[in-house]
């Protein structure tokens, strides 16, 4: 069955792209778009259009968008702002969808820039296309049928189940960055800078309805449309998490987004009681991307009871700590849980919650604590903290751990506590799983808790 | 001229070690102690004490420690618990000044431990002895001149100037690895376990003296002296700053403390409000790291007033944010500030504080806007955010921003938001110099808070 095509999938799944503005000239935007489709294997028909070129990159150019002879789905336009306007009628005339103005010098410059950002508005409002922008980045789609990469992005993210809005594109870099050096991967991107027309909650509807956006994260400095924006993410929210990176939260940063966007209004500080109904709020880019790996890779906990399972007792402290100041429960381990613990640990391990199996445990304990925590109807999910001490078979330790999480239906968050050289064996048998793996215990505490508040605030 | 000889270098530069309970056999502490010491070139006498051994690891091991011919400064004890107060005998006959017991099973077991540990306690009373734990890893000073690696630890640290006290070993193995894989030294170590003799603010007391510590940091989970614990700390703190992972902060925590450490009182949430006056308080390894780079390379701000500098606008909002909750100010520029800037910067650039340099700003751009603001009497410091736009020359940006930096007294904090490997050049141009790099605008802003909560609390 083909299902219709959504408006937006002109802008996330173009059939062909014009790069109006393309060039041959290395270090220009209009090259690197050009490039980034021809690299990343882009399955669409792409055209430079330059009227000083016949060949860029390898393909036939053309002096204007109304001289290709096929239709056109999607343009960029990195043409000087004065004439972006007059380009913009060109992509009308020619049957363009949309238009991504990746040019800057318009709102956010005030001035003739505002003016020529009205008069961009105006043929949107008259004229049958969308513009995405202007000052913007682009967008992505990492999906391998499409491979659309519409962006001038360094980075090359590998496909996954991450969407991410990005109002600044260098906001947007660090996140994709980030979710590089995790190995994890993205699905959709997209940075709208001034975001003149297609705005934030439209993106947000379409990604609510991409089943493999299993997640989104969100970075705003303003709000343009806020009954309409929260009324979407509260749709959205009922399907997939939205992790907000929350910028503009004091009178400074407010002062700072009215000079980077040129918003005057409506900036994010002033709607936060609504938009914290149901998102998650992040501060830090860090936060925000290792929470979204567990998203992706993790179970929704049913209940707010977690338990501890560590091999040095300092880490569970910590771990303890940060569940409880997340509003978790460190609930007591159950009788029968008791029991079997003290037939298979050492007699010096603690068999409470946090369970410290000290640092001599081995696989076999490892295995049966972890089992026997999980079967235990006390907990909802597990944090389970390994230093890899050099006396113990870590790798063993590492297989029986990956292969009890593969068969539970919660969620238990790993912390490996280690040197990345030294043990690189034991965590590659982690990241060949589908198992995310944290570097410090509270890391992977506020992780759970985060993952426990969404599945009490998707339902409300 | 040489300083007459404090106590505590029995312990941190023992001109010899013995090892009691060392071993030929891999995986055990026995072994890697001697190991240790060996690999890490201890500049002194090692003495492998074994009954049943006559050669470990290439070097003469003796029956008993009485059987050593020359003196010995300090003992390792690694023999079974139950032996432990007979072999501390010895060490009090053959004239040891300090015993490392590394051996588990004391106070932290309950029972026949708890017993065990009130007779090593005795021993301490009564004889010419000083204790180092039980139940603990033991110590590291990583000063090229000593080189004691007297620990099990499987992190190999190379010399600096951050000194960490760690009550937990496997807190203390996170901290030190992750110092490690930022490229970071260390000066001093110390894992004390159940300290049931030498305490923590004995440790902090001869680091406070020790010119080489340029910061300390600290993970306790219980105090058992509070009132000298805070005459220490105060005292310290006028000196150098003092990082406090604080642990044992809910009663989750607690009750997890006392299970790891055998601690039934003077946890640290019960003495929070004396340690909170002159300690920077951290819960996580991950900030406490970072913050402590920022003491060890950059000069302390006179003042809370900091200058922005952004080439991505994104950035220099999360930077604003962070910066206004954690109590600094960010004033306006100076009138000739403005008039610099006007004259230098692309005319889109944003002339206020955020210091909008534009993505296309070039290597003279950041000179002289970074030369301008640290100029600037109305800044006391500056973030310097800085994302990698392929169309820039970023090594030449990072040489002008090395140049400058070196010759600022006031602290400039760097962020270079980057693929680590595309961007690799750029980026080992700041790891030549002594300039620490921080991965995001809020990471850089929040070490920058914590120097200058240190600066105003040090002298309070």
């Amino acid at each position: 069955m083909v299902e219709p095509r959504n408006d937006y999938d002109s802008l996330f799944r173009p059939k062909s792209v014009a790069v109006i503005g393309a060039s041959e000239r290395r270090l220009t935007v209009g090259h690197r778009i050009v490039r980034n489709l021809i690299n990343m294997k882009f399955n669409g028909n792409i055209y430079p259009v330059n009227p000083k070129a016949s060949v860029i990159q390898g393909l036939p150019a053309f002096q204007s968008i109304k001289d290709i002879p096929q239709d056109v789905e999607l343009a960029h336009i990195i043409v000087k702002s004065s004439h972006v306007p007059a380009i913009l009628r060109d992509c009308v005339t020619k049957g363009v969808k949309i238009a991504i103005i990746n040019t800057a010098g318009f709102k956010e410059i005030g001035g003739q820039g505002a003016v020529l950002e009205k008069e961009i508005v105006k043929i949107t409002e008259s004229e049958n296309i969308r513009v995405f922008g202007p000052n913007c980045q682009g967008i992505i789609n990492a999906d391998p049928d499409v491979n659309a990469y519409c962006n001038f992005t360094f980075t090359q993210p590998n496909p996954g189940y991450i969407s991410i809005f990005s109002q600044s594109g260098g906001v947007g870099e660090i996140i994709n960055n980030r979710l590089c050096s995790l190995g994890e991967g993205m699905r959709m991107y997209a940075s709208i800078g001034n975001s003149c027309d297609i705005q934030c909650h439209e993106i947000l509807q379409y990604w609510g309805d991409d089943p493999d956006t299993k997640v989104i994260i969100c970075h705003m400095e303003s709000i343009q449309n806020p009954s309409k924006f929260e009324q979407v993410t509260k749709d959205v929210l009922r399907k997939k998490p939205i992790l907000w990176l929350f910028a503009g939260r004091t009178a400074n940063g407010v002062r700072a987004v009215k000079s980077h966007t040129g918003s005057t209004e409506n900036s994010v500080i002033q709607n936060k009681s609504e938009l914290s109904t149901g998102t998650l709020l992040f501060t830090g880019v860090e936060e925000a991307c290792q929470t979204a790996r567990a998203f992706v890779h993790l179970p929704l906990p049913k209940g707010k009871n977690v338990g501890i399972i560590t091999n040095t007792g300092g880490a569970g402290v910590i771990a303890a700590d940060e569940l409880t100041e997340n509003n978790c429960n460190l609930p007591e381990l159950s009788q029968s849980t008791i029991k079997l613990l003290k037939e298979t640990l050492h007699p010096e391990a603690i068999i409470a919650n946090p369970v410290d199996v000290l640092a001599t445990a081995g696989p076999e304990h490892f295995e049966t604590t972890l089992s026997a925590m999980i079967a235990d109807l006390n907990f909802d999910s597990i944090v389970l903290c390994l230093i890899t001490p050099f006396f113990v078979d870590c790798e063993e330790v590492a297989r029986r751990v990956v292969k009890v999480i593969e068969s539970s239906d919660k969620p238990v968050v790993c912390v490996v506590m280690t040197d990345k050289k030294q043990w690189a064996p034991t965590l590659n048998i982690f990241s060949h799983s589908d198992i995310p793996v944290y570097d410090y215990p509270e890391t992977g505490a506020r992780v759970l808790a985060d993952l426990i508040k969404y599945s009490f605030k998707k339902d409300l």
